[in-house]
């Protein structure tokens, strides 16, 4: 099967953990060793990731540097595909052996500049604060905060994802039998200007919505979505709480699910499943296989009678 | 041809310049107009680019923010990728059109556990100081320093490459005619471990070096050295300097060059025309059509006679 895998921030940084290069190093390791089974069976895997603490993190440091001015986010996030897909590609090739063989590409994302997101940034990134924290952030730089579960953060604009412009060459690199790492934290922002040359914006694209494009754009049979967390859940936060195995795009549109990070989740996957007709799971990272075989996490089909067809 | 194609530090950052996102897209834009008529006369070209700069600001800002410790060089290596290949990629889309594909590859290099460059630093990388800022922060910060023509920078180790992990797919990327850019800084620096994995290393690759280790692995036909000189010069600094227009490794070998940033370049040329047997050119960025062409820059073969034989 061709599979888009997107990973979670949790792949590389658990909630609270410090940004440090061991502690990527370590999280990037466990994230290898549950794709490498599906890697190793021989699927056709491309690999998206998210970059969230990691962009923020290298805003931070730009900022504190008084010598020279920060890079825009466009150029920070060019930096975090660069870090990110390098412990990615050393892990997995580590964890994989000789048998496959790894790609890391950098992936530009076109965006819309009259996307409305723009005037309503949505996207945490960097590190967490306390809600008086954030505000005296929010104040010293003009930044835009928001709560994210029981701590405060910087969010940013993330404009619909239009194109990926690498996609041809992705494409050929699949078709070649690579294992391609690409379209991290959403691709690079650009847009395109009146004569139609690309621009880098300040925005961080959401990869969930963008590995939906890319697994779209792919002719992909399955998209992945791996997070910290076993999958969707009705009354998450209750003592009600279920985990909903399996739904279609039309049921999910329906239900009353809590706000927060999945939410894009949910849309994205919904978005793949009705535009390509098959297949999205959402679930956690360490269950990866167990998602593919059905056994694990919230799958989402056309039809929900046939969830599981899919995978036969 | 198949060129390989290296890109100095200049063409991202003139000296004395702040390295800002701004004066980089800047220069950027420059070195993709020198090479886009070689780009669209239908080479096979792969781009490779310096990082010595902009690795070392990356450090500067990591330290400067106090909250996590920064990264160590392998991963700021690869940062650097990202953010140099985005820039480069952009310009030279924009620049080329839609005539040719560009790809921006994420690029690991070899080296020895046992260089004895890990025991003598030698890279400069960063801003450039007085002798009295370079000597505090030697101090507070446990650095190495050197004299860089004027100045002082920061130096760290540079081991030889050894190999090109990412080889094979670059192969396949150039025969199905992209545009590849890689290889960024020399590849990031990794050594294998006793138990087969790579590990990160403490170092920055000389670039040159790396291309020309590039260049003998792709069966280039030639090899460009692009940086912010017209060519290698006998007696440079003096009234009697002299631009060398061919030369041959042997009778580069005898020559009294001043040493500099020229010293490297000149090694890794030699190096590629003595494995390969084909030519090597080193000589200024926007002279790069007519260094192929054979009217300007420092051209070395194994046979100074035919020196312009390669060409035709």
């Amino acid at each position: 099967m061709r599979l888009v895998i997107a990973l979670g921030g949790n792949a590389l940084l658990r909630r609270g953990e410090p940004l440090t290069a061991a502690n990527q190093a370590r999280n990037v390791d466990l994230a290898a060793r549950s794709l490498a089974p599906i890697i190793k069976a021989g699927h056709q895997v491309v690999l998206t990731h998210g970059n969230g603490p990691q962009v923020g993190l290298l805003a931070l440091q730009g900022e504190a540097y008084s010598e020279s001015a920060g890079f825009p986010l466009d150029v920070l996030g060019a930096q975090t595909e660069g870090m990110i897909g390098y412990l990615l590609e050393r892990a997995l090739t580590a964890t994989c052996g000789s048998e496959r063989e790894f790609a890391t590409l950098l992936t530009q994302t076109e965006v819309s500049s009259t996307d409305p997101a723009f005037l309503h940034p949505t996207k945490p990134i960097g590190p967490t604060y306390t809600e008086i924290e954030a505000r005296a952030m929010a104040t010293a730089r003009g930044w835009t905060i928001t709560r994210d579960g029981r701590d405060w953060r910087r969010v940013v604009p993330s404009p619909e994802p239009v194109r990926i412009l690498e996609i041809a060459i992705i494409r050929r690199l699949v078709d070649l039998g690579v294992t391609v790492i690409c379209a991290g934290g959403g691709g690079i922002p650009v847009m395109t200007r009146e004569d139609g040359s690309l621009v880098g914006v300040e925005a961080v694209i959401d990869k969930d919505l963008a590995s939906a494009l890319l697994a779209h754009a792919l002719g992909s049979d399955g998209l992945l979505l791996l997070t910290d967390v076993e999958g969707v859940f009705d009354e998450w936060g209750t003592p009600d709480a279920a985990l909903i195995p399996s739904s279609t795009p039309a049921a999910m549109a329906e239900r009353q699910l809590a706000a927060g990070s999945m939410g894009p989740k949910v849309a994205a996957a919904c978005r793949f499943v009705d535009r390509q007709g098959r297949f999205a799971v959402i679930g956690a990272l360490g269950q990866a296989q167990a998602m593919l075989d059905g056994t694990a996490g919230t799958r989402i089909t056309l039809d929900d009678d046939h969830a599981f067809g899919a995978i036969a």
